[in-house]
Order: structure tokens, then C-alpha cells, then sequence
């Protein structure tokens, strides 16, 4: 077979989703924050991100609730609407930056993903701590979001690594329990030690 | 990680399938007839079938199109509507037994899918040529349907296949174009030959 079925290729981004999720849970040890997840769907990536994550919050944004019984997160971690209303509010929602953040949002219409990847982009970059890790299915291009090479297993362009640049103080918010405007988005910060690998 | 998160059973589950289906299509050389799909759900499987067997018919059972506009059958090859009802009528319609049929049709529902399973594995026996061979995501049990075993990297129960074992002259049907009956059900014929392996 000359041409990758969608069979095929499903089977080799579902896998890369798994290396890079794998990957991430080696790279935030010691890095404090709960894990967000941008869709549900049936549950399968919440159930590994359980597992790889049993000691951290796992908060997990949908639209619709409709997974798999056994992997519906409480409500307390459910957040539960459109993305954008849920994301703005998300900081106050939740009180505290990610340290890894995972989003598997690609779907058929491509014009559609990637307004929304667009879109996403800085509002996930808003939300990650520093030196937080985000890994995607589609690719992001925002202020902060820093491309880190992907697991050698998976090849470039099937799923997409980021590290979330340092972010000043000022713009670091602290846990809140109330409604709070959103803030600022985090500008494209340099970190000093730019030529060295983060 | 102790426990096969939901991620991983399926990624093990799905190239289990595509194995089972390479497999197949490697065993069916030289067996005319076409190629019977269970279930179109996205249509992923569909176009790895497709990509497998350029030169055969295949042919879709499924309740409800919502594939993937590129991964959806023509009108004559989509035969749509409730197994229970399509079933039965599928020799009628196709005119020919199947060189492979696959269905991947378990759900959420244990107790739904274990029902299916029962009704179908008779019917799958009934629409298989003598020789054809059958993939399935659950088990089935029916005269006629001999156990095979498994490609190597598959775990057994993660996928199952059997060969239709041959059916006497007079069970045959002959191509057909209008309505007719369902044939009698293929009854457990022992072949001759039955030490050997088929």
C-alpha cells in the first residue's frame, strides 16, 4: 500500500499522543499545578492522563459531557460549555497555572481547527505556569510557547510540544477563589538564558 | 503504570485490528468474492479495507451513515439500516458470499454487545464463502466458523478471526439479483479433511 489509510494514520497520531503525553509526565516531575485537558471526547486521554497523574488535579474542559461512564471527571474538574466562554475564565475557575496542559482538538473541518488553534493558543499560553508543557494535536503559535523537540518516535507534524517560557512575576497570578477578570496575556517573553536549552 | 489505561487497550486494540486485516487479506488471495464490512462508524477501517482490496466489492452494513464525508460507500455498496433487519436479507442483496467480513461491533454495553455477538455469528457464518475468513472485535461462536490463530504481535481476545469452514454444494446460492429468502443456516458441517489445518 503506497498511501497511509486513515486507519493507519489514526493509529500513528493516537500513538503519538501517548509518547508525548508520557514524555510530559517525565518533564513536569517537580513542577508544581494541576493538569488541563481541552476536551473530553469519550475519556480514553483522561483515563491515561489519570494514570500518569494520580497525585494532580486533572481539570477537563468540554462542551458536552459524553464519555465513557468511568471517565467523567467530578464536577468540581469538569468545566463544562463552550471553549470560548470556559477558557477566559478558566485562571479564576481553577486558581492556579497549569503544569501541563494537553489539547486534542483537530476535527474534520480544517478552516474550523485552525481559527480555533489560533485562538487557543494564548488563551492555553495565559494558562500554563512557567516552564509548563503543552502538547497538541495541532500547532500553535502564540506569545510565550516555546517549540521543544517531540519524542523520537513520533514524527514532526503528527503532535506538537511546547514549553511555556517564564513568565515576570507581575504577571504571575496567585490563587484566587472568586471571579477575576482574566489576565493580561502573557507577552513573548525572552527568557536571560536564551541560547541554552530550557 | 500497573493498570492499561483506557489509551493504551485501545491503541493495543486498534493495530491488533489492522494486523488482523493485513492478515486477512494475505489469506484470501486466490478467494474470489467480496469483502464484507460490519459497522462504517467513521470509516477509518473502511478505507484501510479499501486500500487492501482495491480490486474486490466492499460492502457497508451499517445503522446510520456518519462517516467521514471521503470514507463513505456508494449507494449500492452501503446497505443501511438495523443489523437484525439488513442481515437476513444480505445474500438477496449482495448475491455473492463474502471472501472476508470484519465487524468491529462491541460498545460500552457488555450485555448488548454479548447479544449482538450471538446473533451475528450465525449470520456471518451464512454470508461467508467456503474458505472465507472473518475478523471480529468480539468473539463469535457458530457452526461453521473455525477458530484461526492470531497474527503474532495480537494478544489473544484483543481480536479473534475464523475461516468458514467449506459448506456442502446444496447450501450454496447462486448469484441472485431480486428478494429471495435467507438460506438455511449453514449447519456445523465437519470437513473431510478435518485433521488437517485448513
Amino acid at each position: 500500500m503506497a498511501r497511509e489509510s486513515r486507519l493507519e494514520s489514526f493509529i500513528h497520531r493516537i500513538m503519538a499522543q501517548r509518547a508525548c503525553l508520557n514524555y510530559a509526565a517525565l518533564l513536569i516531575r517537580g513542577l508544581g499545578g494541576p493538569v488541563i485537558e481541552l476536551g473530553l471526547g469519550n475519556g480514553r486521554t483522561y483515563d491515561h492522563l489519570r494514570s500518569l497523574f494520580p497525585e494532580r488535579d486533572i481539570y477537563v474542559f468540554e462542551r458536552r459531557i459524553e464519555a465513557h461512564p468511568d471517565c467523567v471527571p467530578d464536577p468540581q474538574h469538569a468545566i463544562v460549555g463552550d471553549f470560548r466562554v470556559t477558557m477566559p475564565n478558566a485562571l479564576a475557575r481553577i486558581g492556579r497555572r497549569a503544569a501541563f496542559i494537553h489539547g486534542d482538538f483537530g476535527s474534520a473541518d480544517k478552516a474550523k481547527t485552525a481559527a480555533l488553534a489560533r485562538w487557543l493558543g494564548p488563551r492555553i499560553a495565559e494558562l500554563a505556569a512557567a516552564g509548563a508543557i503543552i502538547a497538541t494535536d495541532q500547532a500553535l503559535d502564540a506569545p510565550g510557547l516555546e517549540p521543544i523537540p517531540l519524542p523520537a518516535a513520533v514524527r514532526p507534524g503528527r503532535y506538537f510540544m511546547y514549553r511555556a517560557q517564564p513568565v515576570p512575576a507581575r504577571h504571575r497570578p496567585t490563587p484566587v477563589r472568586g471571579r477575576r477578570r482574566a489576565p493580561t496575556r502573557a507577552r513573548a517573553v525572552r527568557p536571560r538564558r536564551r541560547r541554552g536549552r530550557s
